[in-house]
């Protein structure tokens, strides 16, 4: 993008509505308007567009961008740290092992002690049904009643870096990736994208790609096909908004225990393991209660029922059903791939290997993504301020 | 704060004398004069002050600042990260684990080899008795002479995160949220403070924080009152330099063996456990010994020996003792609450609730104290720097 | 160094053919032209007169650069931090157990996942002969395809921090440290480097350091002399490497199994222990079949292999045979010192201890070495954007 384009873009950005994301959080899309959401692609592109033409995104000149993984990431983890870097943030990594918080120091606490130079906090926390979200939200509310009581000159954003319900840094660069691959968000209307279960030797992958796929992917006029073989179903939550946004969109939201119903004449296939919502609440309960033994017979049971299921997996026989046999292959990374990283696995090594360049691309998209939840949560005028930005142009690199 | 709060604070400034402050480390607040710790606060407020107006505290373009954290630490290293980045350093720490350091290389080496581009250097050693501030003077010795041999561009500053002896951030950020909460050094005249002992289920805790507390806030002439039961003695040099620094200061410093002499009209308290210096002392040799049978028996023995005192908890009805019945709360944080991180501990929990706001801000001044101690370290003319960065106003965030 | 010599290096710099290092990455140092590493050499030093002349080095506003490290590291991981700091960029560290790529990942989707901001990759990676730098052209092959097809908006930069064949941040720092000590590159020639093996109690230590030093100090005219007891034998391929450069440079190359010949006369000496090439391709295979007590076996076996051969110390005697008994000793630390680290090592304390300042000097031309292998792979027209740093003269500390 030359900028012209940048400069067109940010006209587009000039006529959303989106100042309620000033000095607020990203927690679920389905939380955002659509001009919100629509503005976080815009400024997405446009710091992309920024980046390629050597030009500093730079907005602060210091501060920090904390960032809490309660899970292993490696993605999302360079993701954070390049968006926070892009905009002039350093990342301050809070490694509970490192610290003292088992000492016995509530969420609250903790929350207004790493935050007192903080501009963002990025949180992953997807493992505990009922929790991840949860867990977020005490953040928050903390840290915004310490601004207020004066403890923290600034309020931190939070930014959800993946919980138990929604994915939003990945779903939303999912649908950029889209956006940008047809051609325009308009383009999307009408095409069929089959969201499926796919087998996986390991269980207990989160729902929340999933659910955040069709409570996102439901918005733009597409159909939307969840299919999954029965026993994997995910939150009934979610399920009620995607088929409202289906509903309001024009799209639709279709349901199935096929995943060849999904393929057929899909334009976008996501096919990938998860566990079901109601083992995952299961195992939640296990731990609270520190039942390990209950633990271990769960995940036998599980590994035992995925196992029954072996024949979901996304088989270049399977991706000739698609679209003019050509559908768009997705995945979130890393995949179980059949010959290469397990025996069996979600999808078939050709199909994998063929779209390896665009699903790249996909990934490539989630800093940009994170990097606009933040300028749009921090910038009072987002369209003025990368307007100067572009004219500026300080060079990124000399 | 405004700008012209600012510039008067400036002014301030420039007439105390702290030119020794200069190239030089901070490792107890007694090694330094009344205008040197004087005008740490005066920087800490200053640059507080900026950063509330927007205005950058950046005074390094390039550079890193060291952090070797030989305990666990939340609140101190986000403080000394916080405190990096708003003068423009960026944090890389000494993860011993991660090093090759067990190789069999001298302390002498490594502070060299760590500091070829550091410009301050945040140690916190405080495990043993004897051991942590020994260990940062030979840090700190070992790059003054590697800066005097060529070795070093530059002579990297030392600043005490917490030894064996005192904890110079803690009770420095302490004692500047007593001067704003009373308005003022001046006012702190007079006011009697409890420094109490108090049960935690835990031992072993640092005498860091009380023995800093006394050595410091006998300087402002105030009524201090060290209070602990029977066996849970600090370092007696420390005692010498309370009683002093009372004398010297026109306050008093009182012992007891009895919390409610300390609370009795007390305007501060700040009750928490520590361990006896004693057996601080014997368990540092029981480790020189590797006698790990030894130390088994003296955490059981100190364990028990803190049972004894299990009435030693900062109650509701305690407090109503204090000066009005409205003494002021202080803790270090993270605190043992009763029955909410423990079942008895150093305080009630309704007591901690009341005070968590001005705890939580008590802790926000940490990272400016840090900073202040950089900055004066680090700054050949830091009233002038300072007023130039005011008359620069460059912004934080843009 | 003032601003008058470092105007002259520019000069120096500008006549010399490095063209080639712009966009590319920096494996061995035998695959560099000699142009090449005088530039490396020039630029270096270069970088570190504008430092101590408070000159910022920045030519980054943004930007990441990524380390992993798969073996423990203190110097080279402060190195890279410090060169990445003083251009401008932030590291952000592959820590490997922290991420997913356990989950089955592979190298060529790591490295794109990892980079889509990164400006350079630093890699140390030289446990297992035959691995480290495949490993490293398997990243740079991945991320230069990913920068192709559009994935990645920059090309990262690779710089090897130690393989399984060479060790060129290192062996660099240690010419540049020659150069300087003895007043020029010119003045190496027909000097005597003793590249010796010595006695250290643990096994397996990196071959990278000798290989890499023979590699090196032969094209600059010198008599290189390598000597190990028999059976420690190094790559075959970097013999030939450094028997081509001595004919080339118009030195010598000379092998033998007596370190007394070796440091006979010799101006320069560097005896450090490594582990037999043969031992290391054996250990390499049995790791690959997982063959644990086949590890502990070679251990054993390697361990008492070394014993015989406990008489390779440096020793004041032998350093009295060194060239007016004034030979430089060189390591590339940490030492194995006798007495000090352990009972028998590599070195006499008192030969350590003498030569303490030199060797500190010689590791901390390492960050500088590391900034200049990135300077020349990032920038264009290094030589014009140095004189544009020195002319604007941006303080680095204000």
């Amino acid at each position: 993008m030359d900028k012209c384009g940048i400069r067109e873009m940010i006209k587009d950005l000039a006529r959303l509505d989106y100042k309620k994301m000033f000095g607020n959080d990203f927690f679920l899309t389905w939380e955002k308007s659509d001009d919100e959401i629509a503005a976080t692609f815009t400024v997405a592109d446009i710091l992309r567009g920024l980046r390629e033409q050597n030009i500093s995104t730079r907005i602060f000149d210091s501060g920090l961008g904390i960032s809490v993984f309660r899970d292993n990431s490696t993605r999302t983890r360079f993701s954070f740290s390049s968006a926070c870097n892009m905009l002039g943030l350093e990342v301050q990594d809070l490694d509970e092992g490192k610290s003292q918080i088992a000492h016995g120091e509530t969420v609250r606490e903790t929350a207004n002690m790493i935050s007192f130079m903080a501009d963002v906090i990025g949180i992953r926390d997807d493992m505990y049904i009922g929790k991840g979200n949860t867990y977020m939200h005490e953040v928050s509310d903390a840290v915004k009643q310490g601004f207020e009581e004066g403890v923290l000159e600034q309020r931190p954003t939070l930014v959800n870096l993946q919980c138990d319900i929604d994915h939003p840094t990945q779903t939303m660069a999912d649908t950029l990736h889209l956006i940008n691959h047809f051609g325009g968000v308009e383009n999307l209307r009408g095409r069929k994208v089959a969201m499926t279960w796919a087998y996986s030797p390991s269980y207990g992958k989160p729902l929340s790609v999933p659910q955040g796929v069709i409570g996102l992917m439901s918005r733009f006029g597409m159909e939307v096909h969840l299919a999954h073989p029965e026993g994997y179903e995910i939150m009934p939550e979610v399920l009620e908004v995607a088929k409202r946004n289906a509903a309001e969109s024009g799209g639709s939201f279709v349901q199935s225990n096929s995943m060849e119903e999904a393929f057929a004449d899909a334009d976008i296939v996501y096919p990938k393991s998860w566990a079901p919502f109601a083992a995952m609440q299961e195992r939640t309960d296990l731990y609270g209660k520190g039942d390990w033994d209950g633990i271990d017979a769960l995940e036998k049971r599980l590994l035992g029922q995925n196992k029954k299921h072996m024949d979901w997996e996304c088989t270049e026989k399977l991706m000739q059903t698609t679209y003019n046999g050509s559908g768009l292959y997705m995945h979130c990374l890393p995949a179980d791939i059949s010959g290469v990283s397990c025996e069996h696995g979600e999808v078939e090594a050709s199909v994998f290997d063929r779209y390896r360049a665009p699903q790249y691309k996909q990934a490539s998209y989630k800093p940009y993504i994170i990097a606009a939840m933040m300028f749009l949560a921090k910038m009072k005028n987002p369209a003025d301020m990368l307007q100067r930005l572009l004219e500026n142009a300080t060079p990124r690199v000399l």
